[in-house]
């Protein structure tokens, strides 16, 4: 079915405001077979109208976000009630919901407040647990004189339209959607691998299976390879990815590299201390972005100036001062006196040179040594990532944390 | 003008991505007096072709992201060749060029790569500083006998496109657009208040001014307020923005508050410390995320286990034990002695309860107790964030920046 989103708001054409309803929308309704063929964005006014009566040729199930406040700029209801050609009328039930609502809230009642009880005759009112503003299902040509999709109108705050969407577009879509069912996706996510390297291993071989569709997406540090296709081509093209990438493949699901390391370590009872000069905090940052870190993640020792690796982790200041702070010696002292000063059984380190400005002719911006102790020998290792700092500090931290993966599951 | 963004990407539409571009384009281009009309978003493949050629029609600017990559699934520059009617030919210059950035990062060689050197010819070449996909210029009609906007192919990575559109984009934009000059717009960043008590603050005020255009956007813990209009009409409107909001405001720029802070310390020749317990790095990651952190930024301790915290920084157990760790006395002792550790100017710390778990009646999770320690006395605060732990982590840290912003500034 061609499936498309209208998200309406002069807002999100000035950049103001990102989208949240294309991701969120897309993911819930892939397993009723359905994905979003379109996305467009226009402004409040005028632009709503035509593009709504342009839409009606071309979608079959028309999501259109926002304009359903009280605000002067949110017309979505009524234009789409005169697309449609339907009469406006005020809910009796939803005008009295909408004065408990506030009322509770101790917001003063206008007449603009009001307008959210227009609804198009017809209309199906989908409930808002969350705001004033009730969503409307108007059901494919609604107005057997008009042709029209499925279409739904659905209020602009995430917050406001997600739980909306689960609770009461999800069992409309059910209604009429029929499951085929035998579409399947699946993801593999590759940390430190280049887009380029991952294709040249797995692209020819994956679309040699008949039916299946391929596609990557590269983050700092991060491939994701996704496959869909029929039951049986996913099998084969996943056979293939895994045989061709094997251990770098670090999740099979929307698990971050760091999820994936505290749940290695919370089911080995392992803990993981961190030294970081040069990724300034983002491997704890990152580590402890993930529920249940405190079980394994101790402690964070951000050591930017050269005297607080002495201070802080007894870096001997005279190995600074023969190999430099960014050195493999240090790397190595960093990540051994981390473990220790930690008690935990692994510590990363980082030191380099995140730039723009602190390289030399022999260390220039994006020199990186990140070492790992744990149980066995240190490892370290020299990279280089020439970037801005920002992807600088992912790419050194997603090289750390797939040293420890692949450490603790020995590959 | 009509200014339409058709970013291209399967990837986009399953919701795996987040486009960025379209916030980017839009301040970008705003001085110029131009505004986005339109934004699509098309899967790969020929729906591509189709889109490219219908907005022929609509679009006097064209921007196209997405899919110069080397990879199958990048056929954004084949297909623009073809509907615009240009043979498309290799650029000698640019294979050379890729040949050498690969070189200095000795990634090997592929066919595939060598793609990425075919342009359309007359195209113009706008060279990508942080990638391998060169991004493409087409004036308009490039073709006579096919009537085309102003044609801009820019490559997905915003990492990519971003510095490009600065420095080639704008440079022909400039060429052809006439920039009126009387529209102005200011953004004014305000620290730790809510939508609704900014708009309580400013809202009628503002709005009563003719000619101005007011939007607002919240992110955690911070509010964004843009006003836009001509010039005379800014100017009112500024007065009343500052006259009601003052220090609050933590910016009329896109700075980010970590900027403020370490362009201020700079000035003064200031340092600072951080101890960081529930916000786990995130102080310390992005603070040293800003260009020149180092200069002012001396360390982090992450003492996110209770014995981190008397091991790092030799907080007594028995103040832990008597209070909790999420407490006023920690929090004051964590700064007061990170200061101390890390001899810097100030030093901030964090304490409090992420979530999801953890949380106790009279602790629920979200409650974080702040601290700052500096030259004079030390302040602590007691807040309440409920909600999903990244969220929390970042409002826990917008407060404790803008806590030593206030010191700092005196206000």
């Amino acid at each position: 079915m061609r499936v498309i989103i209208l998200n309406t708001g002069t807002e999100l054409l000035l950049g103001d405001e990102q989208d949240a309803h294309l991701a969120f929308i897309a993911r819930e309704i892939f397993p009723l077979g359905l994905r979003i063929t379109e996305r467009r964005t226009v402004p409040d006014g005028e632009a709503i109208r035509d593009t709504v009566a342009e839409l009606f040729s071309r979608a079959e199930i028309l999501f259109v976000t926002g304009g359903l406040g009280p605000t002067t700029d949110d017309i979505t209801r009524e234009i789409v009630a005169d697309v449609v050609g339907l009469e406006m009328y005020q809910d009796p039930q939803l005008l009295t919901s909408l004065r408990r609502r506030l009322a509770a809230r101790r917001i003063k009642w206008t007449s603009r407040i009001a307008r959210q009880a227009d609804v198009p005759a017809g209309a199906q009112i989908l409930p808002n647990e969350n705001g004033s503003a009730s969503g409307l299902y108007l059901k494919a040509n609604i107005n057997p004189r008009i042709p029209s999709p499925h279409l739904f109108l659905l209020p602009g705050p995430p917050r406001e339209l997600q739980p909306m969407f689960r609770a009461s577009v999800m069992p409309f879509l059910r209604s009429f959607v029929q499951v085929s069912g035998s579409i399947e996706q699946r993801l593999y996510k590759i940390a430190c691998m280049g887009e380029s390297t991952v294709e040249e291993a797995i692209g020819e071989k994956v679309l040699a299976v008949p039916g299946i569709e391929l596609g990557y997406c590269a983050r700092p540090g991060e491939v994701d390879v996704r496959i869909i296709g029929k039951s049986d081509a996913v099998s084969r093209a996943e056979a293939i990815i895994k045989t061709q990438l094997g251990p770098s493949i670090f999740s099979g699901t929307e698990e971050s590299l760091e999820e994936v390391i505290v749940k290695l370590l919370t089911a080995r009872h392992e803990t993981l201390g961190v030294a970081e000069s040069c990724t300034g905090g983002l491997l704890a940052n990152r580590i402890t972005n993930v529920p249940g870190a405190s079980k394994v993640f101790v402690a964070g020792y951000v050591c930017y100036a050269n005297q607080a690796k002495s201070d802080m982790l007894d870096v001997d200041p005279k190995l600074i001062e023969k190999h430099g702070a960014v050195s493999e010696p240090v790397a190595r002292a960093l990540a051994e006196h981390a473990r220790v000063c930690a008690r935990s059984t692994f510590a990363l380190a980082t030191t380099g040179i995140a730039g723009p400005t602190g390289g030399s002719p022999e260390k220039p911006v994006g020199t990186v040594y990140i070492a790992l102790a744990g149980p066995g020998e240190i490892v370290a290792k020299k990279l280089f990532f020439p970037s801005d700092r920002e992807t600088f500090k992912q790419l050194a931290v997603q090289a750390a944390f797939d040293l420890l993966r692949r450490n603790i599951i020995g590959t």
